[in-house]
């Protein structure tokens, strides 16, 4: 089997590079004329998977959103993934967890293992270090998964952590960016990625990682083509995966408006991989 | 309805300091001649609810070892969550949950509302920003729940991160602690907590916190008595909640032996509250 950085390479190619979220939140459920439940979060997951089943990268499922109605809400989850991923469409749980020894390695189980939550790859979150996710990384590696650490955020209050500068000259989210880079030396695309915020006015250096950029806060949230130009060099374009959600949900519940939405936001960002 | 702090302090006042960890993992499964299923993680459940339930100050489920079975998992979870509150024992979930707007919304919903979930309290980590987990204070304020935010994690590979030193001469877990009192602020004894490892060499100064300090690390992992006293002043003592896992759940799964264990632990930081 090909590696995760294999897989979505193939995908972005073929599909273009744009990462579409599933994201329900409640005053989407009500624009839909849903109820806000689990019968309209199922209804909102279904139409989504219609939407964008065979039609994009990677689909990134928002988990908080499921999991705000419980175990009856990751039940939806797990249907939405596990028919995503049959017909071949890559998922990406977007989760953030995080924790350390034989609890991160619990957090792997669930969204790198073989049960019902397992996906492509998963989202995690580096307050404990970037050390204690390595029974993510070691899950991944031997499941073909991937793992997209959180890197720069483009929330006002992300700075205050993320951007402070160690006493070895490097920022926060630098560090995260190069300790991802040294996971994927050797590789020909990485499976270990970073999540860097489209809107943010500066990046960390990008230019080593050799694996997938996640870059949310395209659309709806102002990122565009521009600010991708301005974070990331010509020669990174093929590693940015711009990732909407509001943007296209908000074309729903009409499937065919979603697909035609999507359809557009592939082409504006064509230009990655021109 | 009094605010979680006062809860808190009052269960601490009433059963001692201790907080009692629910960790099924894999290998105490199988210590407990449990199988490494969902039927194996509800007895288990049921065992730790039969011997902590209306015996100590705050039950602590570590949310991974549910969520690695899914949604299944997850259900186990709710019961067991609800059956402690119905008795009026205080949970707090160990889910270390943390992103940004209507996403860090919905965690704090299922964490700290009234779903299947609710609990009286979550941790959550700030690698996104102390600010950007408002969302779970404004909750917790509403509904009297509590949340405890990382601060200074014992694994060596926190210290990477959580000890860098901003250019306001602050260690970034000193700022996650004076955030917290700042919310803290005017209470008698506030509802936001920070975790802070047993067994660190050094911690952040927790002396203006006014609130919980929840201490992992305590008996298997090394932490004791001494190591509180070293890293909290005498002043702080009635702040510290010294919490258990493994030591408590290693002499099971005979409910006297767990209760018997609870009591010897609860005794040997009676200190705390002399």
């Amino acid at each position: 089997m090909k590696t995760f950085g294999a897989r979505l390479r193939h995908a972005m190619r073929h599909f273009g590079p744009l990462c579409v979220g599933i994201d329900p939140h409640p005053q989407l459920l009500e624009a839909w004329g849903l109820t806000d439940d689990i019968d309209g979060l199922e209804a909102f997951a279904e139409t989504c998977v219609e939407a964008f089943d065979g039609r994009v990268a990677l689909v990134k499922p928002q988990v908080a959103f499921f999991e705000a109605y419980g175990s009856g809400g990751i039940a939806v989850l797990e249907r939405t993934i596990s028919v995503l991923r049959a017909s071949g469409t890559l998922v990406l749980a977007d989760a953030k967890r995080g924790d350390i020894g034989s609890t991160m390695d619990a957090y792997a189980r669930a969204w790198l293992g073989n049960g019902p939550l397992g996906s492509d790859a998963v989202t995690v979150s580096p307050y404990l270090g970037f050390g204690s996710l390595d029974p993510a990384f070691r899950l991944a590696e031997q499941n073909h998964r991937g793992v997209f650490v959180l890197a720069a955020t483009s929330n006002p209050e992300g700075a205050q952590l993320q951007r402070i500068t160690a006493a070895d000259g490097r920022t926060i989210a630098q560090t995260m960016v190069d300790a991802a880079a040294e996971r994927n030396a050797g590789a020909e695309f990485g499976s270990v990625g970073v999540v860097v915020g489209a809107t943010l006015t500066e990046a960390p250096d990008l230019s080593k990682l050799n694996g997938p950029i996640l870059m949310p806060g395209v659309g709806a949230q102002g990122g565009g083509a521009d600010s991708i130009r301005a974070l990331v060099s010509d020669a990174g374009f093929g590693a940015v995966v711009p990732t909407a959600s509001r943007e296209v949900l908000a074309a729903g519940p009409s499937v065919s408006a979603l697909c035609a939405k999507l359809a557009k936001l592939q082409e504006e960002f064509a230009f990655l991989h021109a």
